[in-house]
């Protein structure tokens, strides 16, 4: 049966929140379509996948230092036009609440009840840092070799 | 007919200059090789379909934000490399000039006698109270789902 | 024979190093699943390609200040998050070290082990005043006409 169903996948590599958005509106909208869908976070893509709560956890220092530079969770990304810097995601948010559209959070949750495959990127976890406990219950984990296993039998494609 | 001929799909999400330029650069190409193609412009990627009058309009506080914050036109957009702003935007326009290459408006251009489907996310254009008329005229309105239907069966599909 | 491989083909347009890493490690990773792999490098991309010393070169005003102001090679490259500007790079570089992890040049040396193509696009490396003497050596010069050919029956293509 899998064998004859679509296939979207997509890298999030940004840790934009309005990058994040259009990411998994596409991967919501694919899952509707009926398509097998996966989104592969990697590098900042993975504070998308961080639990907003601080997680006491024994790190080295540079390990500490990524952890405190990093939005913790999808609520506290920034927005990728700089001249909208600070301005930016309050807007966004205000104008999402406004027009009845779903905030990324509410995005993340949707995307987790049509069952789309939420991968975290392994490899960049280890660079950055970041550990299983900190990052939402009901993921993935995975590295490159799986992410390609996917996307060579895909149809739609994407890196954000 | 149409079931023959290889398709290529770009979203355009970005607002700079040089990458809506690699977008179209991309989508001239392919027309010219005879594919299907369409460009569905979503968030700061609609820039680029703005008219570069302004346009009289009754709209919300925030959505008169968005519209001054936000480039009317595709020769009022920023460049992505930041160490160059303010430079970057006049030296790559002087090169184009010089090379005797295709500024972003002509690209556009070229893209409408190719009969290249321009498409405005509706979805975005409500977010960011952007409204028909201040957009290029001759250009298509769809959403996420169009936008699908099309990359599922495409040869080439970017997010730019 | 080259009919039944798959293809992987990867526009690299970012001049961020953090970036050009997902691109190499994902073309590494296919290769080593036996794809044949493209990296297309336009615009900034054209930077991971630079020779790290200077090669002294006739150029006209503007090509010299481009040449000044874009990094001299994937060492040399910025990283994508703003709020890292300075500290970013050197922080990823030390983590990639203590993880036994590869940096880009390293990314970059097995990619011509592996036989993926290094494709420089003519027509930006014209726009920007680059030569071929100022490129690394083994590489491949096109444009966007030898990259739709391959695209278009290329099981992953990504923009980067």
């Amino acid at each position: 049966m899998a064998e004859q169903k679509k296939r979207t996948t997509i890298v999030l590599f940004s840790g934009d929140y309005d990058k994040a958005m259009a990411a998994y509106i596409i991967a919501n909208g694919a899952a509707a379509y009926d398509h097998e869908v996966t989104i592969f976070h990697t590098f900042w893509g993975l504070n998308a996948l961080r639990k907003d709560e601080l997680v006491p956890m024994k790190k080295g220092f540079l390990e500490k230092m990524f952890g405190k530079m990093m939005p913790r969770g999808a609520d506290r990304m920034g927005i990728s036009k700089m001249n909208f810097a600070g301005m930016g995601p309050k807007m966004i948010k205000h104008v999402i609440k406004k027009h009845n559209a779903m905030t990324l959070p509410q995005l993340i949750d949707m995307a987790k009840e049509q069952e789309i495959n939420l991968v975290a990127c392994t490899m960049t976890m280890d660079l950055l840092g970041l550990q299983e406990k900190e990052l939402l219950d009901d993921i993935q984990y995975a590295g490159v070799a799986a992410y390609l296993a996917e996307a060579e039998i895909g149809n739609v494609n994407l890196f954000i």
